[in-house]
């Protein structure tokens, strides 16, 4: 192996971390490793002081993900038997935006014992979601103001994303916004830990913190209005120099190198974000195809050289994806979670007993009945709102539903309708796209869900009418990670220049492919117009029976 | 014993006959006896024949009716040991419309060789649903002619109906309609064969027939435009001879009475509808109170002094639950049948097991938990449709829906979704009624439900603001029967003259009652709304998604 050259990818999940050490010159992942936070998602109360949080809160420690890094990387190096020699490059991903307050010299806020029991010194997860009334307060004033930047992200910025979480601080705990010298996001604030240098990555900082390279961040008098005292976030909390995508961010520190095993002073890539690296490690680097991510939610990823103003898309940056073009990113906010729901929630003992006696999962026996089912045969429609709808409509208060429900419904035909309803949810992110302008010729996925289940891919290929490939890699953001930690190291030192050369190289798609059953897809047409029916009655009404139902439950509980 | 009096009251349902023998003086149920069909539902096959039958047929065998007399009223006689003398009346009633062809003197068709091979020949079920085609016909003729008597039925004659499924037998078995002298209700056939004497009862007739003491049947006019082989099907196949409920068809047959071990000569009462003759065996025999059977599905009578035109009613007649009154129906096509399906359908292994467990039934435990849930606490919302919607939309169409599901979404929260669905579906009736201008004070409820299911009982009084009342008895089509055979006999054989007198001296209530919780109330009138709301969008559009899903599974299957 001494003529190999190798880079780690470093992918930081809600509840793991895992580390993938990638063979440069063709992708072949060598060895992986993962470990789980020891806090996990602290959701409930604080370690140590045990403070109670309150509903919709989401944080971790960021001592964990430094474990991540000194647990997974030495394992993997002692799994292959690759020396620190060969590790020619270090990539990391991370949820987003995940955030949180540090002194100016990285020191957590939360790990100082002055704050430790304050839950706002602690990490802001991305599924954090405490802070929709400064969510509502930055839409409110940006309308308002006209703010140019709004249309970017569909008209609308989540309550998940840095403002609305900064902002939080601010209003619950100025104390700590005083305190803390930087906000920042924490695949950053690793990046910083390992290299020792304070770099923000332009695809974070794109997608989750209004700002563009065209334009910046937004202007003082916004922030001014939002509050005075937030004038100057940018200034003082952040910083405005913002690193490219693909760019180094320094060498590992000799701290650090000692920590993980590796060699001081190995390239470090700047951050990135989990979704956007599975997109040329997906093989995709140009536009065209349409990269999912599909998992218990479903992140939907599209590369254009043109821009061009689209309903619900969760954002898009100049250079966020791959250099040269604007990503676009939209998603669906849950798919493989609601079919867990399900399996939990729906499924009689018939079927478990079956899955039990076979050795085989509830959801496979489900997927064996439901294939069987010709579209339309059930009568049954859904809406696969279960969790909200983040495309096209950015609507945490939406809910499922499901019609044509008759005495002689059976368990999987409900299980079959959800898979549907995923479909046509799919389908509507597709079409707003092409509304907008974008080309969308085939789908390229990855994730949890194509490998698990072949009907569902199936039912996608029919209802969009796309033809689908799945990428080889079972843990794509870690070898898109591995090959942005390549691109950082670049060609003199045994990596690449470029993304596109490292896709050429190290990324794969199986042979198998989804190509869409013409038949089936006359049906689902008829079916998707009634859909978008039901899409735009619930959804779209302010005053819908569903909305009403949301507020009503808040009211009495 | 020797100073008593006893009457009899046979129920014939669906599956089973039911005699039970009752004490004139205060009630009192003695002695019972059920007996299944031997041929149950005829629902895939002929008899002897297997002529195999299309979807939607549902036949019987009216050889299955005598049997039940044969077998249940000398089980009871034995059981309490009273004498033939001491049984001064009997009183049948019946599914309906449950119809056959027979020769003059009462054979049925199915029973003799040349036809026993013919699905026409047999006697034609209440769910039976085969006559759609003649139904639609029936409608559109009468539309077009401007029939009086159509607003009468809420402007549409069902497919389960009397002339519905006689012009099918005309339509598809023009031979055995000719060789037919009588098409009669099976109701009105059972009496005959137990006196000798035909008759044709004026609830049934009112009810399924388009008669009314007023105004007779339609013109010949009427039924030429249906069929000009149809024009004299009243004078041709039928009676005009109608007789009111509470007259005594005649006295027992000897043949009869030995195969009863009942006393030649009995008095036997005309026949009466199954959820008619429970008004007064509910203790209502005036306007005011609605009396609810509530099992499989739910039917609604109530009584008044003055006409109304009624959205969605099934029908009315004047003097055909209660002489002096008009006596309305209405009802809902599936709910304990939609609960059953639930608990088959839609119930994971835990409460499966708990059930198991703790030795109780699957229902009883979700009853508990669903139990402590607050009214608008789970988000949820349905629409109770598993089988259509009887009253007030009168559409076999229309199916269930579940809006508000999320992934905290329970199986106790959507059991209890329903159980609240079929509330606001009875809500909808009763607002029918009021807006007809028909009081309705207070609720009585009678069949499985009221016992099985408190919490149902006592969702109902909340989203209704009424006061729900149980009968005492488990078995009230029955008693009714027997009160009515009590009437039969008349106060001089030790019987009684009215059937207010019957009903003072022999219904009861329980000492139970449900009361509205005006603070459940308050938020049931919110949630009530959007039922409305959603029963409006998906019931009252004929182009509505759920209409367009149930012919899209038409066109597929």
């Amino acid at each position: 192996m001494s003529s190999s050259r190798y880079v780690l990818g470093i992918d930081f999940g809600t509840l793991s971390g895992r580390a993938v050490l990638v063979r440069v010159s063709d992708g072949a992942e060598i060895a992986s490793a993962v470990s789980e936070y020891s806090h996990g998602v602290i959701d409930e109360r604080l370690p140590d002081s045990n403070v109670l949080l309150d509903v919709d809160w989401a944080l971790q420690d960021p001592d964990d993900y430094l474990r991540i890094l000194e647990q997974t990387i030495p394992a993997v190096l002692a799994q292959s038997g690759v020396t620190a020699d060969e590790v020619i490059g270090l990539g990391i991903d991370f949820t987003a935006c995940t955030m949180l307050p540090t002194k100016r010299d990285g020191t957590p806020l939360c790990r100082l014992p002055e704050w430790r029991a304050n839950p706002h010194a602690w990490v802001k997860l991305w599924k954090h979601h405490a802070a929709q009334p400064e969510a509502d307060r930055i839409n409110d004033v940006a309308r308002e103001m006209g703010e140019s930047w709004l249309p970017r992200y569909g008209g609308k910025i989540s309550s998940e994303w840095f403002f609305s979480k900064a902002l939080q601080i601010l209003d619950e705990a100025p104390d700590v916004y005083a305190a803390a010298d930087r906000l920042i996001e924490a695949a950053d604030w690793v990046v910083w830990q390992l290299t020792g240098v304070e770099t923000r990555n332009a695809c974070t900082a794109g997608y989750k913190a209004i700002w563009s390279k065209r334009d910046g961040f937004p202007s003082h008098a916004y922030f001014r209005a939002l509050d005075p005292r937030f004038e100057r976030v940018v200034d003082e909390k952040m910083s405005r120099v913002i690193l490219p995508i693909g760019s180094r961010a320094g060498g590992l520190t000799p701290e650090m190198a000692r920590r993980t095993g590796l060699k001081p002073g190995t390239p470090v890539a700047v951050a990135n974000v989990d979704a956007h690296v599975a997109v040329p490690a997906c093989t995709v680097t140009r536009p065209g195809s349409l990269v999912s991510i599909m998992g218990t939610s479903t992140c939907d990823m599209l590369l254009s050289d043109k821009e061009a103003m689209i309903e619900g898309m969760c954002g898009y940056t100049e250079d966020g994806i791959v250099p040269g073009y604007l990503g676009y990113e939209a998603g669906q906010s849950c798919v493989g979670d609601g079919f867990a729901w399900f399996v939990e929630n729906g499924v009689t003992p018939r079927y478990v007993d079956e899955a039990k006696a076979q050795g085989v999962s509830v959801h496979q026996v489900l997927e064996s009945y439901a294939a069987r089912l010709k579209p339309g045969e059930s009568g049954l429609l859904a809406l696969d709102w279960w969790n909200g709808n983040r495309s096209i409509l950015v609507d945490a208060d939406l809910s499922a539903v499901m019609v044509g429900i008759t005495l002689s419904t059976t368990v999987p035909e409900m299980y079959r309708a959800w898979l549907e309803a995923t479909a046509f949810g799919r389908r509507v992110i597709i079409e707003s796209f092409m509304r907008g302008g974008l080309q969308v010729n085939e789908i390229i996925a990855c994730g949890g869900l194509p490998e698990k289940n072949k009907l569902l891919m199936q039912i996608y290929a029919d209802v969009t009418g796309l033809p689908i490939k799945v990428s080889a890699s079972a843990q794509s953001s870690a070898l898109g990670s591995a090959m942005w930690g390549a691109v950082a190291a670049g060609a003199a030192a045994g990596g690449y220049d470029t993304i596109q050369e490292a896709a050429a190289r190290m990324a794969h798609l199986k042979d198998e492919m989804f190509i869409p059953n013409l038949e089936n897809k006359a049906i689902y047409d008829i079916l998707y117009a009634e859909y978008v029916r039901l899409h735009d009655y619930f959804g779209r009404d302010e005053e819908s029976t569903m909305k009403r139902l949301k507020r009503l439950k808040l009211q009495v509980a």
